[in-house]
């Protein structure tokens, strides 16, 4: 229950930071709803249609479209006063990411599939949203060049599945995973940690 | 069978509108045939993608491909003489508009889904083609920046259940929903009407 | 056992197509390891998508995410080192080309499929990763402009049919299709024959 209500609010967190990017982008309320929907659930799409769960999550459950909606609706009123919500914002974010991963390795474990196909559909769902996002704004994507956004998913989903191993309890293991995703991201953002950027010289 | 044909004409009309497009990107035939695809029948894959009816629509009738390569040629040989029939393209592709629309509205309804998402799939076989097609073309789709066609689809497939919940008879109920979508769409370009775009300051 | 071994070594020489442009565009790991694996497994991935053949291909197998992950590791390690392999490179990718071709064919065949969808089911396996490869490197994919790669493979396809028509033996049809692919490539890259770009004056 605590877990859907985050599952929620990460998805509204998320909806904000694609209207962010789509305003700037000048795009119309049409295009804005749109790229806020992909955002939030563009990657767990993904995630269901590459195992087969169909139809995809969220047309199965309108809460995470009405979440969507009055995300859309609140960041385009409020949009001048965002910037003094930024740190709330992060934080939801953050925290959506940590829940994402979760949620995203639940469903690779329901499929039977492998600890590292695992990880990947935790990481995909997580950040595959900000990608798709990116993608439809004409930009390459962010996490692929700097961010270490889904480097803090690969990471949550190794430990998760070491916890399990370990043969920690469910509730521990969730924890920890999303504290684990969450203090990375916090560390990284805190500290503006980057990748290093490879190139052929 | 009327019905059929029509969603055959409109096949034809937004393939001619993907040759279009991928002439003026420079594009080899190779690539003018696959943009001319997508935009033909991308919405509507996209959409049995996410609802899980696979094999897609299109690779269990040849027809879809046989129209879309009949443009093609077509397209291409009278690439001059195309702005003659511009008037009758845009009729084409306005009433393709509309039959998609009712398409995709009743595939959600076959799946047993939400009427919300069933309006969703009705947007998406509509317009969602054309915004696969502009990323193909590393464009920010149109769709999202000003043109008034995915909210045509939006009212539209509204107007399906509002008929619908009425208890109109099913042939009326395509009839309105058609024209309604097809009239939003001849005003707002006649009008040159557009949605406004949403910044932040 | 060969074709797999061969559809191995295929994935390896595709992720490293995938590797060099990721560079190019000054990627971080996280981001070459993604680009590297949508150029080497993705057009799989939408053939699979596509015909509803889930948990697609690679989700099942871990030597392709072997495969990539070494086609990474080596790539980055020796970046400065494989202009001197470009000719080793090339060949490997061809050899793919022509196995992907026949691996698509062959999905299309079992999901009871119409020839020609099969052969557009090869042509996508075997090019589709490199589209989806540039359009998350924000570019026109580049077998859309000028590069005959997916004609190759549409030629196969139609030659595979040819042959089984006939009635060769399967292991025979394999042989001639890959023949036929590699060939084609072998000469439009030896003689820099382009398809020519089409556009309205």
């Amino acid at each position: 229950m605590l877990f859907y209500a985050i599952d929620i609010i990460g998805t509204f967190a998320f909806a904000i930071s694609g209207v962010l990017v789509a305003m700037q982008k000048r795009m119309d309320p049409f295009g804005i709803f749109i790229i806020a929907f992909v955002t939030a659930v563009g990657g767990g799409t993904l995630r269901d249609v590459l195992i087969g769960r169909t139809p995809v999550g969220w047309m199965n459950d309108l809460n995470y479209v009405h979440a969507i909606g009055l995300a859309v609706v609140f960041a385009v009123i409020f949009r001048k006063k965002l910037n003094r919500l930024r740190k709330s914002l992060f934080l939801f974010d953050t925290i959506g990411l940590g829940v994402f991963t979760i949620i995203g390795v639940e469903k690779g474990i329901s499929a039977d599939l492998h600890p590292i196909i695992c990880i990947a559909l935790g990481t995909m769902s997580a950040s595959f949203g900000g990608v798709i996002r990116d993608i439809l704004c004409n930009e390459i994507p962010v996490i692929f060049r700097k961010e270490i956004y889904a480097t803090a998913c690969l990471v949550g989903g190794a430990t998760f599945f070491a916890l399990k191993y370990l043969g920690l309890e469910e509730d521990l293991i969730y924890i920890f995973t999303a504290a684990m995703v969450i203090s990375i991201r916090l560390v990284v953002v805190k500290f503006k940690i980057q990748l290093p950027t490879i190139y052929q010289a």
